[in-house]
């Protein structure tokens, strides 16, 4: 289905990626011994040839209405619907399921809501985003579908000139980040890949914090997606139906992007700093397998699977900068919920579940407080502006701050907060660990999506 | 001054861990590639030839009082001493400084605790340690020395025919652990290494937990030195006047016992486990440098000192049974105080800093609650004892337990919690920091110390 003609030689790089990153080991053995180990630096791939201009800083059109199109009006599809309805001059011209009763139940949702017109239905089986795509009046196709959709509907809707978001995480190789970054220069359409958490509370008001200097120089962050999904991966409904198959294909960080987009964004990561290698390592897999044992029927399909997942992947992150970021999935183990959303510099320090913070210096002694003196000066504005509103959507608020912003940006004629290179850099741990377990935790290079225009700094949020 | 006929292979050997550590990547490069990527589990190393039989489970000899001689009585070694103090039937017969007026503190704390005899006094330069371990009337030699100084002390002692205890970290180079290893399995001496955290409180109530199957299967733990000790490292007495030195010369986990020996233990390191291989990380270097340029006059001879140590480092190590271990260390930022001391299993999680416990099922959900309710079933026995007593002592106790605990095992003929096996694999993540981290965070092998002993279970602490 490739329309790129550099695709060929583009897989060739990416063999070479993998192969440049066992080699970080290599390159130093005959130099190596106990007593005088050898500092040598990972060097820069060869970067694959520009396709087109950068999309960074590009701005939408401005215009006085939203046109979106929504693929996939699942869950997840119907709650971002009811973002989307919560926010002023936005037309939902289309919906699209392989499930007619579930574009119903998002259509019954947008007369709930006053919107007392037709979108169009795309509900001819699992390709009929192709003909949504054709449609005229859309300015935004939305994917919300199981993630195996989410760069195809993408592909599909930046190629046909329609600007493209997804859900997380946008892609789950490296062919295909490279894919989304190559699609949406030449077409010239953005990719947003549409990570929430970038858009919580805590995550903005320590962002202000960092823009203001609180913490000094940054050394550090920590990022995670520990949720406990195992009664969800084993529903035979809504994700349960497709996500749990995952954990049967790969050993490796599966959902990378919930904790670590916003302290990429706190790193300027794609703003003057990059992502440049990273190590992993997983834990043995228990989790499913023991609910599995103690939950389903001894007649159930889900004895045919072999789960690979290990419970707790880690990665450490390496930035072209030095800086150094710890990356955690788990979502096999009984745990409280963490994004960990950690933040270390040459002043203080930020972690987060519960909240917690120390800037050198503060009354008390090296301990830790909680945010609230913070609050006042460092609260970001579009929760000053948003709050009451958006604390009764979804995700405690930031699903809501997430739409109002893109919409915003699109009707204003700004640039996106977040675009295709934030989505394939947040994503590209995935396939990394992936590769970086099965190689017992070799260090493996991140392709640089921006080609070097990482180096640049620009303005965001 | 080596004394071990072995010392020249061995040397070879270490250079071949080093190889075979890098070579891990190496090893997978032919069948790399993005798409396939080859399964490779690390190979075990050689191992050296045994030069005598294991020291692990080797009971002491019974006595009625334990002679205990000090070499080092600065700050640690007068806090040591106070902790020996305060347990019966203990005699410091030797006290051993560079520094004359150390050791007469020492005697008169002694005075003061109504021990009226005279040690014999060893003031004769840096190494009047080896006539101190010729004195006859020694049964163990105690070490609280500046780093440089536990091997040779250590290897003196046990050469002597002393059992050898040594402050952390034992070691700092990989060669210096297999000494030793090879010193105590020769001389049928006890190297201790007197890590007072694996006699914390919480520890040793998580250790009761786990060995009950509280947490189910093991799979993860987490471990620390995150301590900001930027005043003491730069003041011109005690550890200033060494300590310092350390981050001049190696960008590594400069001191990885205290939050990785209470974890080995949970995990059974070296009691049905062991360390495998590890890849670390270290955030650049700005701690001491700034701490500097703030606090030391223009005329100090620390401008000419560059610190190499990254502020933070951080590790994963992975055991031989596939659990995994994140153990960090940074002395050198603005940050409360943490070892982390967390440990995850199929059933439940803890984390410490602030102490924190879920087990699944509990009441109240998925959240986290104190170690309250488990303190009736779980408080360990050494705290039941001693607790009201240790709590007046050192580290909120921990001295004092860990000091009751040695004399009672040499009193009574009870094999040691911790042995040179112990000393050995809790140091070496210091020398494998290093290697990986200059590395570009290639995985580094663990040597095998127990000689594949370590897959027997045995009953300690």
């Amino acid at each position: 289905m490739s329309d790129n003609p550099t695709d060929g030689s583009r897989r060739d790089l990416l063999k070479g990626a993998a192969l440049a990153g066992a080699g970080l080991a290599f390159g130093l053995t005959p130099n190596a011994s106990a007593a005088q180990p050898a500092h040598v630096e990972p060097t820069e791939l060869p970067l694959p040839a520009s396709a087109a201009a950068t999309m960074a800083g590009v701005p939408f059109e401005r215009r006085d209405t939203v046109r979106v199109a929504i693929v996939g009006t699942g869950l997840r599809g119907r709650s971002v619907l009811h973002e989307l309805l919560g926010v002023g001059n936005v037309r939902i011209t289309a919906l699209c399921d392989t499930v007619p009763d579930k574009v119903e139940m998002a259509v019954q949702q947008m007369q709930k809501a006053g919107h007392d017109y037709q979108p169009i239905r795309f509900t001819r089986g699992e390709r009929d985003y192709e003909r949504l795509v054709q449609q005229g009046d859309i300015d935004l196709v939305y994917t919300a579908t199981p993630w195996q959709y989410h760069v195809p509907v993408v592909l599909a809707a930046m190629s046909a000139g329609k600007h493209a978001a997804t859900e997380v995480p946008a892609a789950y190789t490296l062919e295909e980040c490279w894919k989304l970054v190559d699609t949406s220069e030449r077409t010239r359409r953005h990719c947003i890949m549409m990570e929430n958490c970038n858009y919580g509370y805590n995550e903005l008001l320590v962002l202000n914090m960092v823009r203001s200097g609180a913490f000094g120089d940054l050394k550090h962050a920590g990022a995670a997606y520990n949720h406990d999904l195992r009664e969800i991966l084993f529903e035979n409904k809504d994700e349960g139906l497709w996500r749990r198959a995952h954990h049967t294909q790969r050993n490796a960080n599966l959902y990378p992007t919930h904790g670590l987009g916003p302290v990429a964004m706190m790193l300027d990561i794609n703003r003057g700093d990059r992502f440049d290698y990273l190590v992993s390592m997983s834990t043995p897999e228990f989790g499913l397998s023991r609910w599995r044992e103690a939950h389903e029927p001894k007649d159930s399909s889900t004895w045919k699977e072999t789960y690979l997942t290990g419970d707790l992947n880690i990665s450490l992150i390496k930035t072209a900068r030095g800086r150094t970021i710890r990356l955690e999935h788990d979502v096999s183990s009984p745990r409280p919920y963490s994004r960990i959303n950690s933040v270390q510099g040459t002043k203080g320090i930020f972690e987060d579940y519960p909240a917690r913070i120390y800037l050198e210096g503060q009354a008390g002694g090296e301990r830790w407080t909680t945010l609230d003196a913070h609050k006042a000066k460092f609260e970001h504005s579009l929760w000053r502006e948003l709050g009451e509103k958006a604390r009764s959507g979804g995700h405690g608020g930031m699903d809501f701050v997430m739409a109002y912003r893109l919409m915003q940006c699109m009707r204003e004629g700004l640039a996106p907060d977040m675009d295709v290179y934030d989505a394939a850099a947040w994503s590209a741990p995935g396939p990394l660990s992936e590769m970086s377990v099965a190689r017992g935790s070799a260090p493996m290079k991140f392709p640089d999506f921006m080609r070097g225009k990482w180096r640049e700094t620009r303005p965001s949020m």
